[in-house]
């Protein structure tokens, strides 16, 4: 199996944990997940005041080679997220070509905008459900719909990020990587 | 009440959820927690490749005005805080003055080589459990003992800093904080 490949895209005020958890757990399961600054420079300020570097910026890479595009959510983050015409071309192509596209948190918001969630079940931060324009509306933790992945928020994105490997490796995988940092559902 | 201040710990290596997920919640509960670079410099290299800056060096503050000292777990981040002299004097002489210290993972190996856990329920990640010198050894999530907390890994870090918050506020507060992050038990 060729080695997966991911990129998770990351703004201003984007949310510590649901960014990090996924990149974090992507890199012990051996996928190769690359952090990209939706801004000219690859310093990044999160939502809870950390200062960082991403691994690239948007204009390094076409992401002919991606295996998934991920958002995490975060304020102000998902709004610079949403505004960010160069992602959302992307993300309309990548979505054309049947590619796996996860969002969680506020970020669901911006796949709904482009109309990605049409007729499918779909979930997101609680107080922004009625935000999505979708075909059923759930609670659960994660929700996957077809190629399309949504998730509710910080609490959440220790599910989301296993959920991920999941479809990109393995259930077994999934469940060697829960048990390796000490997660019991 | 006056406001708390929290310091974690940071070392290259530190595990990237484990040390952010305290910094992020305690943040949303509005307590200071300030992160403290070991080494000369404040960029750091987390134990999943994120480089980052933290808020200051050991050698800016004395520590004087802390309601509690945190360390992460992560490797090498571990071993680094447990060959930290100044670190190493600095907890030694918190605890003597009974100040509250938490560990996760690998960390409470820290504690136990210091002899804090001596005498105490305490737990860490689960394939350094035989290193604890401790009263008693549990597979407890979060084990708080007096003034000393100890934890599992990534898995565990949410309900760790939960535990934390609701020691310097209240259980209401970790409450309010764990809906908010929509975390359910």
């Amino acid at each position: 199996m060729a080695e997966k490949k991911v990129y998770i895209f990351l703004a201003d005020g984007f949310e510590d944990i649901e960014g990090l958890t996924v990149v974090d757990l992507m890199r012990r399961a051996g996928i190769q997940i690359q952090t990209v600054s939706i801004k000219a420079e690859k310093k990044i300020t999160t939502s809870h005041g950390i200062e960082m570097f991403t691994d690239m910026t948007m204009d390094e890479t076409d992401f002919a080679d991606a295996d998934m595009l991920v958002l995490p959510g975060g304020m102000p983050g998902t709004k610079y997220l949403g505004a960010c015409e160069p992602l959302l071309k992307l993300l309309k192509d990548y979505y054309n070509k049947e590619g796996k596209i996860a969002a969680i948190c506020a970020a669901p918001t911006v796949l709904s905008s482009l109309g990605f969630l049409k007729g499918r079940k779909a979930t997101c931060y609680p107080s922004m459900m009625s935000q999505l324009d979708c075909g059923e509306a759930l609670t659960d933790s994660v929700v996957v719909d077809g190629n399309i992945t949504t998730s509710r928020g910080l609490g959440t994105a220790l599910p989301f990020a296993l959920s991920l490997i999941a479809q990109l490796l393995s259930e077994e995988k999934a469940k060697e990587i829960a048990a390796s940092v000490v997660f019991t559902v």
